[in-house]
Parts: C-alpha cells; sequence; structure tokens
C-alpha cells in the first residue's frame, strides 16, 4: 500500500513536466533510442537525459541497452496505474450524485440532504 | 493548447503528494468544510490550508465562504481532463500493439518491422 502510494507521487510527479509528457506521448507511438527521443526537443542531451530518468524512476518508463544504443520504451501498466486511481475518485464522485439525484426523485418535497 | 499545458502540470503536481491525494479522495464522497477535510490528517491547519491551496490553483477542488465556513469541493471535469490525457496515450500505446499483432498475423515467417 505504501509502495503504491509512493509510486503514485513518482508517476504524478513525472508527468508534471510538459517535456516529459511530450516523452510519454512520443513513446505511446513506440520504443526510439534516447538520440531519437532527445530529437524533437530544444534541450541539451544531458537535460533529456535528466528528464527520462524522472521517468524511469517513476517506473513510466523502462530503458535497455544493446552495444552502444539504449532503447527507451513505454510501460503501459503504470500509466494504467495513474489513470486508475484518477478514475476511482471521479466514480465515487458520480456514484454520489446518483444517489443523491435518486434520493430527490423519491422525495420531491424534501430538502437536499447534507 | 498552451492553457491546458499549463493545466496538466499543475493537476499533476498536486496529485502528486499523498495528503493531497487523501484529501481528493475525501471530497470525491461530497463537499465538506475545510476543518471537516483537515480532521483526519495529522498535521497543523495552516499546512492543510497550504495544500488546499495547491488544489485551488490546479482547478481539481473549488471552495466557496457562506458567512464563517468554507466550503470544499471536488471539480470532476479537472480530474476528467488528467484521466483523459493519460488514457488517450495508453491507447495510442494499445493500438500500436494491435497493429504489430495484425502484421505478425499477416507475416508470420518475418520479422518485427522496426
Amino acid at each position: 500500500m505504501l509502495k503504491q502510494r509512493e509510486g503514485l507521487d513518482l508517476v504524478f510527479q513525472a508527468l508534471a513536466d510538459p517535456t516529459r509528457r511530450g516523452m510519454v506521448e512520443r513513446l505511446s507511438q513506440g520504443p526510439v533510442s534516447v538520440s531519437e527521443l532527445a530529437r524533437p526537443f530544444e534541450m541539451s542531451l544531458p537535460a533529456v537525459v535528466q528528464h527520462l530518468q524522472v521517468l524511469e524512476t517513476s517506473g513510466l518508463v523502462t530503458t535497455s541497452k544493446v552495444g552502444r544504443v539504449r532503447t527507451c520504451q513505454i510501460a503501459p501498466e503504470v500509466l494504467s496505474m495513474a489513470e486508475q486511481w484518477i478514475n476511482d475518485r471521479r466514480t465515487l464522485w458520480e456514484r454520489r450524485l446518483d444517489r443523491l439525484g435518486d434520493y430527490l426523485a423519491a422525495n420531491p418535497d424534501e430538502g437536499v440532504p447534507t
């Protein structure tokens, strides 16, 4: 439980930056090398590598090296974990609204319960 | 577009903290006053208010004051925006996998295209 909590801290932190979201977007189209991943971004390679490390630490991206080429790839199950967390809260909120609607339909003359 | 980008920065930043996620969780069950929201957290009221301000700045939570009581409530459309961003990337990745599967089924003797 603690592990998932810390995991979500790191995942949302990783997604809170437009460059890192851009990298996730690129990688969602398929794996690429680090230099290919860096290409669209107007920043130094060390800056790109730093962002990549944040993504790796969060688990959103994994990398593997074959010869001299390091390839990056997305970890969709980590994306899913973050999506699910948000979805669960949104669903909870919608269910509450539904219950409120049911109550008002069944008790048209009553006020809204607190 | 820029506005949405900045919006996502703030939303993911807001969700990157376990206390703030706890507040979102509480608020997904219905609106509460600030002191009620603060109750389960072992921290000073000013610390709670600071977290609440991060949530308000991101748009995830809105507050309104009636008399001396400030009530907090969740903004589900902002939760949805973050959820949708993640979902779009995950879907893109899954579609790519499907295409790869189709290709391999149609070309059983070929290697994986790069």
